[in-house]
This record gives structure tokens, C-alpha cells and sequence, in this order.
């Protein structure tokens, strides 16, 4: 086991795991605590392979769970593991459960997926940030109305996925269609007590 | 399953699967076959990551292993997969029985590495090529001799899991330390009885 401590934030597209990553970097380091912030896909030579495999819808999702797998055990490997061994707090925008969810909900068998993961950490904590799709798209204000319709029902699947892993798994869900402020105080609330193991 | 016939050639490295493939391809086509060459690592955007990838030996097995499989998964859907059921022979350089081989040699367990791949197909005729490592090494004159004395051990250990594998999975084996003439004498007289189903 690592000395620092490794958070993932999880949740559906719009969800703002991105936002509230930004912010609790921000308190960590304020309160003087090394933080490393990361995201997947990563910006790395895998990841960069993803971001084109993503934009041709044709791709088969077995596919993207095999490069999303191979990618996070690069970063596991390379950025992760290293910061914990080195005592810092790491925060991840997405990890395995973004895989769990999204894949299964496109077709694959989740303990496939699962193993496919097999090498990944498991998060000292996981934070879900929970948002009914219908808020999370207006968020995103995208403009096709079937298309959006289509992405709702898609996105209530991968929502409840998450809800029931978080259950099964015991992760820490905030409800994300509260203000940014209200849920970063939820976030902050859920991370706090861990801090203690820190030196 | 489809109209056409789909072989595979496996082998370590030096054992003429390259060579063969060609021989083999160049005698069906003068039959009147249409024949689809195939080789892994692909030509295709995973399998220049591959190769990127590969050159870096600090990478970990498991990486090499979930990216051959998403190119493998690639290259069967757009390009095996649709030649076959056009009735083509589909001959690969290459394909499951490899990772199997090399990646389980470099640490990884056989079953994740079958588990990462149970989307692949199984080939109608896989043609194990077993030769040597010395022999083989001998072929592609590599200079430095502890390097090679490595290599050597290495893929000692890739051929005897393509063995067990053969026996196991009831692959044909051919002696490729013989001439290229009796090599491909012996996988044309494996191929042969297989083209009667084809139109």
C-alpha cells in the first residue's frame, strides 16, 4: 500500500468532475499538501489513440474498453503509483468505474470489463457525482434534439450503473444538481477525515 | 460461421511466418483464390502505437497485451471478418496464439491474456512454425552477444508455450529449421485439404 492518498472522481458526462477536481486541488494545496491531478484519457500516446478512436461512433466498444484499460495502467504505472509511493495526494477526473459504466452500458459484459482492469489501484476513495442526464446535457447545451434524446437515455444507463456500483462498492455519492458550492463543501466533507493518515 | 478460410501462421520471432505467408498466398492466388494478407501488429492507428510502444521496453507486458488485443478486435472487424464471409482465404502473420506465447512468456497469466482476446476468432488452420531461438537468432545476425544470450532464454520460453499450445489446441507443426522449399511443402499439404470446401 502507498502512503499518500488516491481519490477518483466519477460521474456522467456534464457531471462536473472536472470542475470540482479544479477546486479540490485548490483547497489541498492551499492547506499544503503535494496534489496531482490527472484525467482519462490521459494526454499520453495511448490516450491521444482514444481520443480519435472516440470520434468515429463505429468503433466497437470492446475496443475502447481495451485501449481505455491499456491507458490506465500506463498512467497507473508511470504517474499514479509513483505520487502515492511519494506521499502526495493524487485525484483522478475518471478512472475504472468511468469504464465500468460507460462500457457495460454500450453492450459489454461487466466482468469483462472488470478484468480487463484487473491491474488498476482501487481508489482510497471514490466520490460519484450523481446528475439526472436531462440537467447534466443542458449543461452541455447541445443543439440536435433526437440526438440529445438518444445521448439522455444512454446517459440513464450509465447513471444507474454508477449508482448501483456505488452501492455494491460503498463509494461516496453527492448530489451534482446542487450549486458548484454545495457540492464542493459535500466533496471537501467526504476527503477531510482521510487527511489525518497524511503526514 | 463464414464461406472462406481464415489461417493463421504463428512462430517466434525468425521463424519465416513473413516469408510463408507470402509463399502461401502467392500458390493460392495462381490456384484462382482471392487471398487477404494480414499481419499483426496492424498498419492501423493501434498498431502504430504498438510499434511505438514496443520500442520502449520499460513498458509493461500488460499494456503490450490489452493493445494487441484492440488491434486485433480492429483489424478482425473491418478487415478478417468481412473477407471471410465474402468466402476469401484470410491468411494472418500472426494473431491470438502470439499474445498467448509471448506475453505469458514476459510474465503475464495465460488466462487474462485468453480472457483479453475471447472476441478474436478462432482460425480454421493455425501453423505453428517451431524452430530454435538459435537458429532463428542465427537468421537475423544480431550483433551484441549477451543481448542475444537474453533474446535466447526469452524466446525459448515463447516456443515452448507455442508447443504446449499446439498439442493442447491441436495445431499443425512444422519443422521451419528445414529449407524454405520443404517448409512450404509441408503448410501447402496442412492447406490443401481445407480448399475443397471453397467455391
Amino acid at each position: 500500500m502507498w502512503h499518500g492518498l488516491f481519490i477518483a472522481l466519477e460521474g456522467i458526462d456534464g457531471s462536473g468532475t472536472t470542475t470540482h477536481l479544479k477546486l479540490l486541488s485548490s483547497w489541498l494545496t492551499a492547506k499544503g499538501y503535494e496534489v496531482v491531478k490527472t484525467h482519462e484519457p490521459t494526454n499520453g500516446r495511448i490516450g491521444r489513440v482514444i481520443r480519435e478512436v472516440l470520434r468515429d461512433s463505429s468503433v466497437p466498444s470492446a475496443i475502447d474498453a481495451l485501449l481505455f484499460a491499456a491507458d490506465r495502467v500506463d498512467n497507473t504505472i508511470n504517474c499514479i503509483q509513483p505520487a502515492l509511493d511519494q506521499g502526495k495526494i493524487v485525484i483522478t477526473d475518471r478512472y475504472v468505474e468511468s469504464s465500468i459504466a460507460y462500457q457495460t452500458s454500450s453492450g459489454l459484459d461487466m466482468e469483462w470489463v472488470r478484468e480487463l482492469n484487473k491491474l488498476a489501484l482501487t481508489p482510497n476513495i471514490t466520490i460519484l457525482l450523481d446528475i439526472s442526464p436531462q440537467v447534466a446535457l443542458g449543461r452541455k447545451r447541445k443543439s440536435k434534439e433526437k440526438e440529445k434524446f438518444e445521448r439522455t437515455a444512454f446517459l440513464e444507463k450509465v447513471r444507474q450503473i454508477f449508482l448501483s456500483r456505488a452501492e455494491e462498492a460503498g463509494f461516496r455519492v453527492v448530489n451534482a444538481e446542487h450549486s458548484i458550492k454545495e457540492v464542493q463543501s459535500k466533496i471537501r466533507k467526504y476527503v477531510q477525515p482521510l487527511l489525518g493518515n497524511l503526514k
